[in-house]
């Protein structure tokens, strides 16, 4: 079998050190894909490069991005990490729970591991486009892990479990479809809701429009289905222009 | 059941900054006990306070101390934590598997992991004081973690058993002597063998001190045992005498 193909999403970091000692942590546990949303002071990090050791040279480029969504356009499965339960219906896994099930799913599906800054961590509009919760157990006392390490014990558990674990099952014939085509699906969900009148009260609309997308997102729907979503919309919008 | 009563000791550390992430780690999952052996910028230290997040506010008072041997003195158990396999007989466990040990002896046992410094790790007498060796398993190509990323993996790894792992089994009834009592009897043996004679070359002696330490410090002994193995060195030193 192949490796499991995962990336690892930073947005908007905020200390290029961090960056670095994430970029460390991957290369020690053989993770390549570090994509780096709105990092506070830009990219390439002198700080960055100083921290990671040389990791960089054992991994493919940073990739840029503007936006979490853009981020995510090629993966099929992303884990929000977050140590704060948040009001959203989601699986929570532990991350050596998150690494099996990634191990057991096999390498056709394209996972992301999301990590938010340092002082703010996600916001709620981020989790929202994830399909799951990674949650670190931790003395609930004394729970903040900072990034680097949060990156670490994720990477060395992915690591781990592809080196313990049984072989994983035979190919999921439900790939959830890449993030682009459910984002695509999405818009032209919201767009359809604006046009019909949907939002009536735009101060509600970001926490509607959250809740909504949540909700899809935990259908995790292949592209044929959303093919057939794009379908429902179609012939919903239709039926409402007849009235 | 009680929690294992485990100690983190850092020989001859470095910089401050890893002292404090080391100890933000400890604290994150719940570990108390940080011994310093010989930091090499002293001891209390700013950059590790600034880099703790707090953390030394949840733990016992750090103890200092000259070597590690004085170190080892209460405790029944310990890892040397290093990459490098030794040309030494030993047990090598992953820090999953030292966990799962540490939690299985239960809180009678007082168990150590010991860290080298940045720079050269620990030396072979250190590892020769220690019971076992844990090895972290990563990317063979960059394989190097620093001080903070080494302790946050153990201490993770001992959290994760005490919340996962079964009850532990009963108690040993063979509880290793605490360290101090290996240690005299250690020394005896030492004084003994070159009033006789044995070390006929100084240049070999370190080594082949070493080798009787790592030998003798694999049996484990209890304190029943060592105050038998005491009668053996008398009772041979006086059987030589006769001669």
């Amino acid at each position: 079998m192949g490796k499991p193909s995962i990336a690892l999403i930073l947005v908007a970091p905020q200390m290029g050190e961090n960056i670095g000692a994430a970029a460390r942590a991957m290369a020690n546990f053989g993770l390549r894909d570090l994509r780096l949303v709105n990092p506070r002071d830009g990219w390439p990090n002198d700080a960055a490069q100083a921290m990671s050791s040389g990791a960089f040279a054992h991994m493919d480029d940073v990739r840029l991005y503007d936006t979490l969504e853009a981020a995510l356009h090629d993966i099929n499965y992303a884990y929000a990490t977050t140590a704060r339960p948040r009001d959203m219906v989601k699986p929570v896994l532990t991350p050596r729970e998150a690494a099996n099930e990634v191990h057991a799913r096999g390498d056709a599906f394209k996972t992301a591991f999301v990590f938010g800054g340092e002082r703010a961590g996600l916001d709620n509009d981020d989790v929202a486009r994830c399909h799951a919760i990674v949650s670190a157990p931790t003395n609930p006392d004394f729970s903040s892990l900072n990034l680097g390490q949060g990156v670490l014990m994720m990477a060395y558990e992915v690591f781990m479990s592809a080196h313990t674990a049984a072989e994983p099952l035979a190919q999921d014939a439900h790939l959830p479809a890449p993030q682009a085509d459910f984002d695509n699906l999405f818009t032209r969900l919201e767009e359809t809701l604006e046009s019909g009148g949907f939002f009536r009260d735009e101060g509600l609309r970001p926490k509607v429009t959250r809740n909504l997308r949540n909700t899809l997102t935990r259908a995790r729907m292949t592209e044929q289905e959303i093919n057939t979503f794009h379908g429902v919309i179609r012939a919903l919008a239709g039926l409402r222009n007849t009235h």
